[in-house]
């Protein structure tokens, strides 16, 4: 008799998929059954209703849902006593995602927030050198996510769909909250929801915090820059590069080159280290939560805090929007 | 005898020895002499008051002393009747720029204030092709200007010294002004004024910028980047680098390169042009200005409103910070 | 009843897994069976032997073992009356490489080699460019093909296993054939085989050729640069980029930059287009040959071609070290 | 009373300018004299003749003219007694470089070959390193030095005057010397001497070098890059970078990733140094080399040995195409 974990999963689009990818490739799960009430494919063997998964027993379920449709799968699997695994951002609203979290808490289940940033590798190990002191005191974080609009279908503006990755990581990385917030979102090309933010923030250590986030460039970024007081880490998510900005030690006298780098330069590094997908690392981390071996989750809690944080940008910018008479 | 411009130097600094370079090389004018009262070379041959120089009848002069200072300098210049092509930040405040615009206006000189990236060939050809269209409308425009500490001296912030060139290059390169200013300045360094600013701004046109501005980071960044509804372009000032992305139109369906390049991409264009030396332009400008034949200067009242933005900034940021009790 | 083309695969290393992922996801085709002597993997639902899959009847096999058993496999195939796609090389050696061209000849079968580089998009949109004369007479082409050893086993040495890519495409790409080659090899890492080709040839119609391949350059690379009398093509493989460097015309004036840039500078062209992944248009041009409606295939005798290149290049090593008394 | 050197330039082309900036800025020595038969310019004060320099009694001479002068200038010093830098080229061949080294040997003078490569910081502090072993054995040695044709005079080719760079710094950064030689080389764009040159060479330690050297494209190329047993060097002499790669040892499992970097990667790391301006170091050390501090010259015999490399290649071209019957 297996002791595999047995999974299911719900939703079938973009992350539906990667989530069904990795899963089958994954040790120590089964993955029982796939929910797609679209039915998009007829060459997948899908179910058509989540009670059908449910029959087959799963000991924890991927919410892979549009958000729209989070809660009501959520607190579904939550009174059948099932772990989820929920895509971000975990809700619609604050409000809803509240409800969720007290479904989970009330029996006891894990829930966690798909915010996948976490598990980087180029991330995760810019958190590891930056908790050794690498970099001293951080001064300034600032992300860029632009690029242009996916093919994947969201039903949350710009805001709630990317940059809750960045106000995730942010809050993460530092280990603290945002303090001050100002932001500016936009629509620009004729959809429902905003498709720009630009947001400056002060964190509560004091660090400033800016990000770029759009669906609206033709040239597609994910980076983060972290300023400390020792050197600056630059990280590329795709790539999951860390490259490590030592401060600048060494005269330019050759003018030529000091116009481009400065008079002063530093050492530049791209670390090497084992690059796991994230969405691996995601799964393995729920799994050892659910098992009592680890706690690198993102709560539900934690997933609230985010989107709180996503709210307050778009508060914002509508307050600064009707100041200015717009 | 010679019809060339007789051309004075004020300041041995950084800047006064690139202007000196520059005008040794420029055709139809003759440097006579450079006012150092500070004296740092002995290999020179510098004069030690501005008297001196005036009795040499220069047609005009180049105010490069510290910011201090230029107030002084650019007023005796008026008195004598002499144009003035001042370094930037035209003052160190506002009202000390009204006053020098004031005395050169009452005697019916040409004065300018050199803000040098008005000359960058890049940014030149951006602003040319974005008034053909080439981009559409703009939607957002983000500057990067991080890096140590330069050698020389500031007797000014971060702010009136670097921010200042981006302000007015946005202000010049979109044609309209700043409407919504939200800001952030930090000392980290132990210097007196600010080493650090961040800057979320709207412009009148609804154009959303973002700057960031340090002597903190140790990656040296000259970046501008436009966001058009038609695409966008990248301007490196440094190696005067404009790359165009044009909007995503090709289909990658091979997933590997897709993770980095998203789901369609553009042509992406470095474009090559005649690329001169930006102070050298600001000489030929100021030339053609002060003979009649051209009006491609920084007017000192251009110059005051890119100062009052910047102060704008500094004032957004003071508000800030005792609103959250610092 | 299905008109789809039932597809084998015979070996089931890292070559053997693409073409099951491809197959998979490919229309038109129905992946029968995959032949795995070795038996890696216990999860896969794979045959012991080649008879097992000929049972099934496939309409073509792709050979994916390792070079040494192409020979048996093929010709087995052949007698069978199956189509093959046999993986690079085609053979461990032209004589071997003749047996099987010799088998499908004589049962009028299909037979092609995977040379995957031929259905990169970013050398076939290079080569669609050629062949409309953007960059004029071809000049020089240099590849280089350098990195660490990889995962994957192979039992030939670097000249047969990674720089057969290197002469195929030159060959193809250019429409000509070498003429003169001189060639080192070199076995620095203990392997058997050699692990390093740096070679120097001229093609029949004088295009000058570079490779540089080895296993030995902690560097990944994958570039193939091509200079013609009216501008230069980049191309990255692995990215598929493809990158037009026009032929300068600017003067850079400004010294600093001219440096780096040169006195003058062209247009950089990176090129957008669809980028499908070459193996799926291997198997796609491959279906079209054997239902008689395209011939973008690599024959068998053009892998011939190419593999006695790739001889005469070990043969230039030898030659030389014997020269050289060593 | 200076005690200064007295230093004359001969020669006001692109390098003697060049080698005048320099000298005007350089501590301890004192430019006298410039003579510019051409006569170029009427804004700089030169004279018209070596027998005007020779009177004002110079301690040393740079010898800039065109290559085909060299011979003659330097011998003229020589009989003058006056200690010569000359630029590279010594000569425009073997037989003249070695009667313009026997004419500073009989005088016992010191003379030198402006091989101005070995004073580019980049390539110093990869040969610092590599003689610490950073690297460990080199494995190849691979240069590229292409771009389009500079705007200077050369009355040379190619290979006299480009590869020449190339081939000092292997002979220096190895010590050792080149051992086989295949060269190819092609006039392309009507100029009397070959524009590209591209060569296979070994040398007596085994190590594998090409070279690749032209002036036909349009990308502006200046790099070498060093394959050890225990990482590789890349180096970028234009923007004097220096940068390492350690050997992989960490596993990259993400697909997506392994793709483009390997399925092993090492760190990475762009050194900072300070770096000089090279033609600035060039004279310091030739200054020392005459004050009897130092011998970090460029030997007349060894530029004979590097002229003697660069005919031996132009010999392996011509011996090449009369065996292809060209």
């Amino acid at each position: 008799m297996s002791t595999n974990l047995k999974v299911g999963v719900i939703g079938f689009g973009s992350m539906g998929k990667n989530h069904v990818r990795v899963l089958r490739e994954l040790e120590g799960v089964d993955l029982i059954g796939v929910v797609d009430t679209v039915a998009r494919s007829e060459r997948e063997d899908v179910l058509k209703s989540l009670q059908d998964l449910l029959q087959r027993k799963p000991n924890y379920c991927v919410v892979a849902t549009p958000t729209a449709f989070h809660e009501e799968v959520a607190i579904e699997l939550a009174q059948a006593g099932i772990h989820a695994l929920i895509e971000k951002p975990i809700a619609p609203s604050v409000d809803s995602g509240l409800r969720i979290a007290s479904a989970f808490e009330e029996k006891d289940l894990i829930g966690a927030v798909g915010h996948i940033e976490r598990y980087n590798p180029a991330l995760r190990e810019a958190k590891r050198r930056m908790e050794e002191g690498q970099i001293g005191k951080v001064i300034q974080v600032a992300t860029r996510r632009q690029g242009p609009f996916p093919g994947r279908v969201s039903d949350v503006g710009v805001v709630k769909d990317l940059a809750t990755h960045d106000i995730d990581l942010t809050r993460w990385i530092l280990g603290t909250e945002y303090e001050s917030i100002d932001a500016f979102t936009a629509k620009k090309s004729g959809r429902e929801d905003e498709d720009l933010l630009a947001a400056l923030c002060i964190m509560q250590d004091g660090t400033v915090v800016n990000h770029l986030v759009n669906w609206l460039s033709p040239l597609k970024e994910r980076t983060t820059n972290i300023i400390g007081e020792r050197g600056a880490f630059s990280i590329d998510t795709l790539l999951a590069d860390l490259t490590f900005h030592s401060n600048a030690e060494n005269e330019n006298q050759w003018a030529d080159v000091a116009h481009f780098r400065g008079v002063r330069e530093g050492d530049m590094v791209r670390y090497a280290f084992s690059k796991s997908e994230p969405l691996r690392t995601e799964h393995e981390k729920f799994k050892e939560a659910i098992q009592g071996l680890g706690t690198e989750i993102v709560t539900l809690r934690d997933g609230i805090k985010t989107l709180a944080t996503a709210e307050e940008m778009i508060r914002s910018s509508m307050s600064k929007s009707s100041k200015m008479g717009k």
